[in-house]
């Protein structure tokens, strides 16, 4: 398909309430606006391949700000930021948990008198991290009211305590490409399971962002997970609700095996028990490091009566054919290579190799689409312009 | 007022002397040059809210070099580069101080092959931070004369132990913008004052800035602080003289009440004595970490005694119409929000929150028109340009 | 020389190897290559000494991975991304070595969605550095063949365990210019020798990549070292054989001022045993840190039976004319400067300050000739381009 037809189709979404708005949940956002952040991702894609340079900005800062370490979404953010033009500014705050309040208002505007942009991920803390990036909103909000700030900076969540959205779009646009379409992925079963990791206290926010998205595409959604290892209720209600929307399904089960029975897509990956990262989350917020390491004790032991949870060859050969689409965030634990028993069998992981970095390399493009959509408010006409007038990326 | 009107305003102005020269102290800069950084400031915020792109590189590097922690001068510096398309390069050698001679001399080059500015904050040994700046500019100077440097870099001081241009600057542009022109600010009266702060150390640059550059505008500026805490001689002998020649006054007093009795503008704010920051230069000198460790407690001790001095609603109420302009560089400290006892009451910052912001929004552009300043010899003509050929930031 | 003079004779050489290749080590290029590279270098230079700017790129990253803290590397390769249009972003893995396998291929795959250029220094360990980029470089290969990675990033060599490309081509260019053509080295002699220095674990890159490059352009090359300080013999070889096809020399001496005798050139460096440091390499990988302490102060305790290895006055004074052109790679162990016992003399270091630095000069300009040859299959084409347009630098 042609730039200019996917330029048209892009042309009939609204996707006019993301125009200087956030891009904090998917479950925030209409599915035109979903539709929108894929088609303008898939075209800035294309563009790219074809040497046209989409840089908007001659000049801006996208800052962004990680509580966490992070190699792929500090280059996706990258990628994405320089690709538009804007350059990455980073504010390092350290690990520690920021001041709320005063503290908050007053750094987010003093970071964005010439940000257009600010991606945060702040994932470690429940009911922390949403919260923060929305208060930071706030902050830009009430500066750029006042006059303080020249433009108003629009946030990215690039990961927090309830949603990935930037991993769940960009997981979705493999599962588009890879079936051929948005429209194909009716019907289709996904299941996203709980897998054995050797570490502990991994983010909720993988799972909670791909049940609270893949069921708005009409799919057969599936969360399995051994008892203790429940996620947010918040999310799964939205799961629910949009499954009853989109004539899709959501179900939940307690074994891997019943998951993955007929599968066209299977998304094995660990993660911590919502209610022990809550108290985690308290036990921080007191400050008992005692606490924290006994209750850290208790999840790994609690984690290794899962072992068996294991994306094997035996599991998957239960799936469609034989052969559903494995997927993961990256990085897997992969057994007997990054340890000694982990989420999924070498030979598996291995197989899909080159399909994982696929789908990994959306994430750039995404991050891009959610920006563009936030400056532009007929993004359509706009891309059509640049495609019109050619600068080339490599000149 | 247009962008025409303030660039005629500007050729009137003689700026000459900024050419390829490094802004270190407001006092080596005259009447004029002073006046030019102000409109070209004005005129570039001017042009970015009208989307107008004021880049003039399109490629080169902003050195940065920051021997404190810093977040907001960090952010103003690369919005400036950013603004002005020059991409930041960060020189990180840690906080420790930087051994003198060869080293400078010779880091100075290697960093500067293609750097068209070098920005260093240096605020923490008294005798040092201002010195070492001239080291690293003679060692440019040297390169650019041998041949070495295709460009000489110029310096932007982003606080050293004298001088805090950035700031100073930034502050006055607040105050133009408030009072409605420079020329309103002859005979207000200012009240530099000392106040509380638990922590110990704080740099002399803003107090020291704040009164070698405010007694050049007619202003009657007022030098608060309790015995013990006198700041450089050599800046209050400036602050003198440059009184005597706007038509201003400088006076000094020990009572903050006294200061902001009739006040238009306080700036209530918390230093370390200049002769205990001197004695500790000499101890880090000597490596003396015993001596240091019974110096801070002396210096909080001696802080403890005036813990009255905080800008309290009282003493506001003495001010002008009991409402002067309260200023502040930021980070304060809140009493009963960010420490027990601090600065400020919290009322008092509470209801100046949003001029604060505003106040350090300037920052960034007054970085941007000191560098600015530095690389054309006809700003106006330059500006004036760019204003015709109307590249927009947002493309 | 006009640019366009030197366009042409770039023309005339044959550079289509580079294109989309990585520079690894010198002696897998070309004599073509090599000239082109130092041709492209030298245009680059020139056009922006004329404020012509050759960026090429409207957007894109430059990778940087440095395995070991470096200013002047760091600095050259964000000075030469930048002047191509390239934003610099660090992959920071610590200093630890990266897991090979599974995990590199991973990593190289992530960082290079929208990534032209990788730089990577990685000289610590004997057998590993080269090894790892040729790793990275088999990734991105893949990647980009699977379709999952839009371009096929090049690979820079920033230094590795065998060869330090960017400093011997810089270094070349120094000697270029200074005797007036790349033609007029023939015949030359350059001493590299080894140099006693306090400090120990010294990459041999430095003196194997003079003795790889320079033994190509007919120079007499010498290589003195006390016993036991052999580089790998592989690039001795490597010399042998080049010398013998340029019609120069390549010898080996126990005496320094022998290899000083009558040279035109003095290298004198110190460097680290590479069998101890294959010792070195394999205790680090058996996490014998004990072991490595004791091999440390062996190495210290040998270093220090060889400190009348250092260039002294009376040294320089047998070279030719007593005045051969002294090099480093910076920074030097100067004695009674940097250190109390070191390579060279201050005074013969301070008399030739300036040749250093401008030796220093080229590695930016030799590192953007590399990128650019990998991009371009009509180098002089593409500047001729270039140089028409006529884009300035400073706008």
């Amino acid at each position: 398909m042609s730039i200019e037809t996917k330029i048209k189709q892009l042309a009939e979404l609204d996707s006019t309430g993301m125009y200087f708005d956030d891009f904090l949940l998917t479950w925030d956002r209409s599915d035109d606006e979903i539709a929108a952040v894929f088609k303008v991702a898939d075209i800035l894609r294309d563009m790219r391949k074809s040497n046209i340079s989409p840089r908007v900005f001659d000049s801006g800062l996208a800052v962004s700000l990680f509580r966490d370490n992070s190699t792929r979404t500090r280059f996706s953010f990258s990628s994405a930021a320089n690709l538009l033009g804007l350059e990455v500014q980073d504010l390092d705050e350290g690990k520690s948990q920021i001041a709320h309040g005063e503290t908050v208002r007053e750094t987010a505007n003093m970071i964005s008198f010439m940000a257009d942009v600010i991606g945060i991920r702040d994932d470690m803390y429940i009911g922390k991290g949403n919260a923060y990036m929305r208060e930071v909103a706030e902050a830009v909000q009430q500066g750029f009211d006042a006059g303080i700030l020249e433009q108003r900076p629009t946030l990215v969540n690039l990961q927090c305590d309830i949603d990935h959205p930037t991993q769940s779009m960009a997981d979705s646009m493999h599962l588009i490409q890879h079936f051929g379409g948005l429209e194909n992925l009716k019907g289709k079963k996904i299941a996203m399971s709980w897998a054995y990791s050797p570490s502990y206290g991994k983010p909720l926010s993988v799972p909670q962002g791909i049940i609270g998205l893949m069921t708005r595409f009409g799919m057969d959604v599936v969360l399995a997970h051994p008892e203790g290892y429940e996620v947010m209720p918040e999310v799964e209600d939205i799961a629910r609700k949009n499954a009853a929307a989109s004539g899709g399904s959501f179900t939940k089960t307690g074994s891997m095996a019943e998951a993955f029975d007929g599968a066209d897509i299977v998304y094995p990956k660990s993660w911590a028990p919502f209610a022990a990262m809550e108290k985690r989350t308290n036990l921080y917020g007191a400050g008992d490091m005692d606490a924290i390491k006994v209750l850290e004790k208790e999840l790994l032991k609690q984690n290794a009566e899962y072992q068996e949870w294991e994306c094997t060859e035996e599991l998957m050969a239960l799936t469609r054919d034989e052969s559903a689409l494995y997927m993961h965030c990256l990085p897997a634990d992969i057994t007997a290579v990054s340890c000694e028993q982990g989420e999924v069998a070498a030979s598996v992981f291995e197989r899909y190799r080159d399909p994982l970095y696929m789908e990994a390399s959306y994430k750039p493009y995404v991050i891009a689409a959610m920006m563009f959509l936030a400056k532009f408010k007929d993004p359509a006409g706009k891309l059509s312009a640049l495609l019109q007038e050619g600068p080339r990326r490599i000149r």
